[in-house]
């Protein structure tokens, strides 16, 4: 049968209407959203889209009640809980939270726990099941939320949310070599979640505006990716992830000379972030950068303000060598081979070398 | 040069990374930017993307102060505006507002007034010009700001913002052809907006979250194509507006028992929304897409909620058979021909004959 369009003030491909044109962009989301909660292993009604990591991480602290998180949150949740008067609990010098110092920070008007699984920076992962447990054991069971924001570890770790334990969930596509512009929340059945964005009824009446079933497509699609290539010890199969740990561990040993930052073991499998005393790691980066070596100092989001890395102050307290020593974060993806960190690392060597060179004369 | 990534942890495609690849997403961003801030005669830092029309409506209201907005607003007007104590103008039985009831509703502690640009509903279209000229010559000047949503509008009619006399205006891209997920709001240089999603310091500390390059490219573009296609009379060509204005107006005529919602002249080229005394519009609608047909009742946005329309209850007060009468609205493409409107006249035809035929028996 011939489709005749005539809902153009609806914009084509909207899930929210009734005809079949309509009908089939619901169907497209809502396979969507069943993949991405199946992965997850949550029912769909659990998934929120939302317009990205970020948007998903304040809605998910847009709630009442006393919040306890810890320094070295992303900034989408540092600010939202800083404007909350929530509780940050400092991490380890290595960069991980003590479950037993996140339950110490509890008070009796404690709503929310949020803990990221993997740092952003310095990609340390959090013990979250072990915050699942020490909250469930306690008296606050039922009563304390748990949020983690897994962003950087969806390409990575188990996003099994029964297993972790959590509460609320947020994930993004981008991260996962899927779109920019899309996000979820993960918000466990019974749990009510206050909208930030309202208007229509979009996402059971929890997130307004149109869904982009193009943007969730990809998104359920770069996670079920991402899902496969984790690793799956039992068969003896060679996963994207070891391979990654492998090149990550052999970089690191290359560079005797750096530090590096965030606990060497419970990383995630892409991440190098390292400082080299008395050099200025954004020259580094700028030196890279004209071979054509894409590298990062800190975070992408906030390379604008120019603030020191609150995740770096929190792990090593500012020294006098402090602001110019600052840190070169290099993470790996799929396609990252040996040959060109071996390159990276001649160039690397090359700008230490002439780096100290210039500090002694 | 080869270039070698080594950036996952920010993603691909970063505006926000200060290496080569963000530097280029960050140009392909402000060349979407710019274009759009062009084509509505704005200063580039005077746009802010968000993640749908529905987010800049939202970003817009939340403002301190009073808000003075009319009675058929989309809902993501009508509702942060109700949880604000806004005052609803209510407008004429055309659909159209009246400047100067805006202007009396005004009081001491109105900051904003929000008045949408064409009805999603029935397209008739505002007077924003002579609210604008209402505000400015009088001692409100400078003092209470005016926003505009354009999503419906911006396919057809004059987005000039200094034209229009407005502070902030709305845009989607989805309205216009192109992609879900991308909306903006521009916002007039000195306006202070308290931003809603917080994190990064993407778009200028005013919304957080990496911006999606490849939507704001596609939404600067879907922009540029509708301004280049609406009406330039002294040129004499036949754009793409006056074919719908005509097919629009014929379509009308052609159905002299259905009462048309809304002012005739003052509406969307595109839009009919018409009603029959006595005959239910939702069986109207299911029988046109069992025919392959795609319409609609009232907007999408909230065709799952089942509440009558606000807009057809604003212009027509209810009566006995209100709810039973409802309504269809048929909104018009570049697409459409007068095949399928001939097409559509037929099923329809018959199907108000044979519920005429069963009311009868």
């Amino acid at each position: 049968m011939k489709r005749i369009y005539l809902d153009y003030a609806a914009g084509i491909d909207n899930p929210s209407s009734i005809h079949a044109a309509g009908r089939e962009a619901k169907a497209a989301l809502e396979s969507a959203r069943a993949k991405i909660a199946k992965i997850i292993s949550a029912r769909p009604d659990e998934i929120i889209f939302t317009g990205s990591g970020t948007e998903a991480n304040n809605l998910a602290l847009n709630i009442a009640g006393h919040i306890v998180t810890t320094n070295i949150e992303h900034h989408s949740i540092m600010r939202p809980a800083q404007q909350r008067g929530a509780s940050f609990v400092s991490v380890e010098p290595n960069g991980i939270v003590d479950p037993q110092k996140i339950l110490a920070a509890i008070r009796p008007d404690t709503a929310l726990v949020s803990v990221h699984y993997a740092n952003n920076e310095i990609g340390v992962i959090q013990p979250i099941k072990v915050i699942a447990k020490t909250l469930h054991a306690t008296r606050y069971t039922n009563r304390v939320l748990l949020h983690t924001d897994a962003c950087q570890a969806a390409g990575f770790l188990n996003l099994n949310v029964q297993e972790l334990g959590v509460d609320l969930m947020t994930l993004n596509a981008s991260k996962i070599y899927g779109p920019n512009g899309i996000g979820c929340l993960f918000v466990r059945r019974g749990i009510n979640i206050v909208p930030m964005i309202i208007g229509g009824d979009q996402e059971r009446g929890r997130r307004a505006g149109t869904e982009s079933v193009a943007l969730a497509t990809g998104f359920a699609e770069a996670l079920a990716v991402a899902s496969e290539q984790r690793p799956a010890r039992r068969s003896g199969g060679k996963t994207n992830t070891e391979k990654l740990v492998k090149l990550r561990d052999w970089f690191i040993a290359q560079l005797p000379e750096a530090r590096l930052n965030g606990d060497p073991i419970e990383r995630l499998p892409n991440n190098i972030n390292i400082s080299f005393d008395d050099i200025d790691s954004e020259m580094l980066v700028l030196a890279l950068d004209a071979h054509g070596i894409c590298v990062s100092t800190g975070a992408a989001c906030t390379t604008s303000s120019n603030e020191p890395s609150h995740v770096l102050q929190a792990i090593s307290p500012p020294t006098p060598s402090y602001d110019k020593r600052g840190n070169i974060r290099i993470t790996l993806g799929r396609s990252t081979t040996k040959k060109d960190l071996e390159y990276t690392l001649k160039i690397l060597k090359k700008e230490i070398a002439s780096a100290l060179t210039r500090n002694r004369t």
